[in-house]
């Protein structure tokens, strides 16, 4: 239940306010040089920065690589990393044991697990479990870049403010971790960091869309029914905390369209067939079509806000009020860019493996 | 690949213009009263009717159980069920064997499988392979039943047309299937009619939405990351052609909202917990919390429409123009109501029985 | 439950009395040319031959390729495959119903399904299901054979009576199926039918020991730790019924043996690595080392005697006597030796595909 | 594939030579009272004392639990589990880089990674992994205790001494580990370490045999067909490194049987069905009887001996000699004694969860 992939699997373990948030990355192709930056580097781009647009829970986030890399290269074990829980301020926990936080797991995990789940920040609900999807996905964005896969992701809305016009390729390599909530537009970004700050000036938080986006995925990756692309996709997406709504290329919007406008029509460019529209986000049938993969995903508000709400006191049921405390960031969109980012590239690299595309023995060792 | 699920897994078979179209559905409760009558009741919903609105393609689409019961009591052993492919024509399709249809599976399954895929009536990537969720969802609803969960699902959206008021659940019982656009609403179901029948005559189609609901589904059902109930329903439903997009609870909408407006606030109605509004869909963190579970599936339009297409000739390497022949339905989402309805079911069993709420034997014979 | 193997996997339906025993074999690469006497041909060395040696129950076992072939080759699709139940006398098996067969699953069987289960022939629990892992070895021969892999399985002990020698590739080749016990060597094979028409004109029954072999296995097939060759063959062999125990290479001949014995030491012969004996089996830390895979496969007698035994009403809660009817063979041995080759070459034709040895696609179809 | 378990599922990371051997364990209920002195005591026992008969490696292998235990309870989140290298000496490892040690996976190895694999101690196919498995049983026999199943190994063979009886349970409860290499009578457990003592003066090693026991398994568990209990434990046990054979109750003895001797005749012992003998092993069809489980698990030498061998040069493509330096146990059996135990309790475990037996929470935490 904390594994998912077929070729490459990764596992997940650790809690909000235990030890560490840690993985293990199985089915990794032996060869692949790895150092800890490499992990660090797609890490660094979850962190909070210093700003109050984001939690004040100061973590260096810092990956150890436990298992699975010998003298810099993948040796085909399993990959263990972790990062360390050090920041760690468990005391406002107490009060919420028994009185569930509106639009957090609070209640149900109180249920599914008899009180026993640690509690304490979300516990395994965290996301702060999303490292261990960060720390899979910059492997995976390692093993794609060896046969010239790209992985992107970037903040399409935040609130009201969207982001209306398709980013080129240029600024997603360079635009996206330069604007503090990952959009690629400066006078965007500029009103979704106004929109921000004041949810938060009032105790409140707000949602947003993340787009992602897969650059030369070659046509046919992916496997009939239960394997397909945009199934294992959404299956990975929609266990990103506080995601609410999958929709690929024309998405939710294919509902109003004729079979005319939506069909992307084929044609030559060169020696390769192109389609000239991508209402369907790259993907048919389930496979690959050759054009960029296009997916968006919707976030929820965070849940935790100051503003007093109704809940209920599980002990002595009877209903009560909470006004939760603790560190938080008023909008998850802008740290659930990397993490969309990696997620895509993780279910990407999953299938390339699957279908040989990547060996599984990079090069040979002299 | 084709096999899903983790304790009542389903294992897809067959071909649209194959000789059938068959499951095997493994990790059924032994014990359970199963006669064809109840799959073929739910395949009954699926089939098309004597309508402009279908396609003409003229199956019976009857059930034959071929394993896994005996003297009308499930055994604990795989069901098989099986429906045969009698209504089939595939002279149309050598002519789009080398050239794909825009909007289907057809290019990506050629470079996929080399050519040797079965490209008659589009294969496996039918949408006829869809009876396999119908008849695994069919013996879901049974068990469902046994614990008191009901599961509908009910057309919302035809084009521009939306039913924007929430059903009763009496009209989920009773009115879904009295609409030939399975639309609980008859006004707004005849506008949905017409839309229809507009983009027929002009040879062109429409996409739609469709809502799935789950009542009385108990609090905690669902397994903490990649076990969660929105994850693996998401999952099951990418994987029923057309697809484009799953939403929960608000969904999409929950981009714009703030947390004060999103989050819903517990309260007490006698012993049981509930939430004063249901946005999150009855699922937090990817366990149910005991309300509604509602899910939103945005379907395109069918790729399959008389009008000129642009597309390639994959053996000449040229462009070129098509027009899809064949039988079609113009709209795919009345037809795709039942197959929600059985991906929800499936999918909630599946999770009843890993928690053992839904026993692995159901009584004992005598 | 009923679903084995990683990339190619088997998928088990029906039952020993039930209208059929199917397969649905999911992973199976497109392309390659597969007709249903690919298949009949090794349902046929199952099949009890007209000998006192066997069975009188009398089935055809005639093969019927039901999905993922096309023009004579393989799709992509999952490929079902099916032999229909013809001969079925359950009439002894009402008998048996309540009063559990010793040596059969009926007891356990009773027990863990609450009286549900299919009892008529053993049900699902029958030797007959091995038909399923025949018609997909069959497949996985055929993958094989494109890289020159080739698996068989003999004879070596029924009873008392040993074949001491190694069998030569010819006599694999040719030998097997001519001897009415599967075994190679004229001499052993007669003194083997005798102890079986012995212990049959006796009433009771007598086991064996099977030998698989497998050859041009090439060096590092297998995966580290859960994934190991001889854990994957080993799991697979255990679910053929009557089997009590698997070894490889030396075996539980290991036990006595020296490290200065035992370990196989490497040699060039060419450019080859080889090793100068073969105590590891072919198979050292769950990987191939290009020597033959050697495993041995024991085998007990079969249960259904006619001599009065002890066994209880389950109903009556009392001790009571069985005699048991039915039509079975006295000894099982002759008939497994198909399907410990079909077992030997599913596994190995899995993890071929795993590892890409087998591609996913056979060639173009032009 | 470093996973394994279909409800409790433990996936291994880590290396001889690393930095520690972990493991992950999934599907945990939550309430289980757990804490790391529960974990010690059974790597105790796989610890090599202070004796010539073991590896003078000197390892304290102290466990820590890094994540899903709060305040002494399992909470139903994957339990991390690792223990640390300490004693490490890698200099003799580099000898052997492409002079890969008879009997040793290292050959394969290299094939199969490319080089990239860590060869020093083994890498990841060395028994240190074991660990891992000891780890995960002991959370396993914690809960098996909560239903009375009790689960034992022991020693009944070194080389050519074997212990020809029957121990009792008070002797598997109490012998077992008091003797240095884990036999439960004293006179059979000197002959056996002067056997070691003996081939280790030689610079040799040696095989012997491990028999496992669970008592008070109830009837009626396992799953049909790729799910059975016999398939799963030796599916398990042939991952622990060394084991050439597996079989349970009579095994390979049951080659030369006749039925009426093999059948396990059936009486009523109060209300409790009973057999009369256990040549099954405890397991009829893959289901268990309710008779004690008994498997046997054959062990080859340590590979590692001081007696000069012939190898090859991997990279000079040359024959040449070794003679293998480092600190090795001259007979792995008694280490593996508590590695057959936690297997075995692994693999009961995952059943009784999977059916039911042991709830997905233990009590209810007030």
């Amino acid at each position: 239940m904390n594994s998912i992939g077929r070729h490459l699997i990764m596992t997940c373990f650790g809690e909000s306010h235990g030890r560490l948030v840690g993985v293990v990355l199985d089915g990794c192709p032996a060869g692949l040089p790895l150092k800890e930056g490499d992990i660090q580097r797609e890490l660094d781009k979850r962190r909070p920065g210093l700003s109050e647009l984001y939690s004040s829970r100061a973590e260096a986030d810092k990956v150890e690589i436990i298992s699975g890399v010998f003298r810099g290269y993948t040796t085909g074990a399993p990959i263990c990393m972790v990062v360390k829980n050090l920041d760690v301020d468990s005391s406002v926990y107490e009060e919420y044991r028994f009185k569930p936080r509106p639009g957090h797991a609070d209640y149900p995990a109180y249920v599914r697990y008899g009180g026993f789940n640690d509690y304490r920040g979300g516990g395994m609900f965290s996301g702060r479990l999303t490292i261990a999807y960060v720390m899979s996905g910059a492997v995976a964005k390692k093993l794609l870049s060896t046969i010239g896969i790209e992985v992107y992701a970037h903040t399409v809305q935040i609130g009201p403010v969207k982001l209306d016009r398709k980013p080129t390729l240029e600024e997603l390599r360079t635009k996206v971790y330069a604007s503090p909530v990952r959009c690629v537009d400066r006078e965007i970004s500029e009103k979704m960091e106004a929109i921000i700050r004041e949810v938060k000036s009032r105790g409140d938080s707000i949602g947003g869309v993340v787009e992602g986006l897969a650059f030369n995925v070659p046509p046919g990756l992916g496997d009939p029914l239960f394997g397909s692309l945009d199934g294992d996709l959404a299956h990975l997406l929609f266990n990103i905390p506080a995601v609410k709504g999958v929709e690929f290329g024309a998405g939710f919007r294919a509902a109003t369209m004729k079979g005319s406008e939506f069909n992307d029509q084929y044609v030559y460019r060169g020696d390769r067939v192109e389609t000239l529209t991508n209402n369907s986000g790259g993907i048919l049938g389930g496979l690959s079509n050759g054009m960029p993969i296009s997916v968006r995903v919707a976030f929820k508000p965070t849940p935790s806000i100051a503003i007093r709400q109704r809940t209920v006191d599980l002990r002595e049921k009877v209903d009560t009020f909470i006004e939760v405390k603790g560190r938080h960031d008023p909008c998850i969109v802008p740290r659930a860019v990397p993490v969309v980012e990696a997620c895509i590239a993780f279910t990407l690299a999953d299938h390339c493996i699957g279908l040989g595309l990547i060996p599984k023995v990079l090069g040979r060792k002299s």
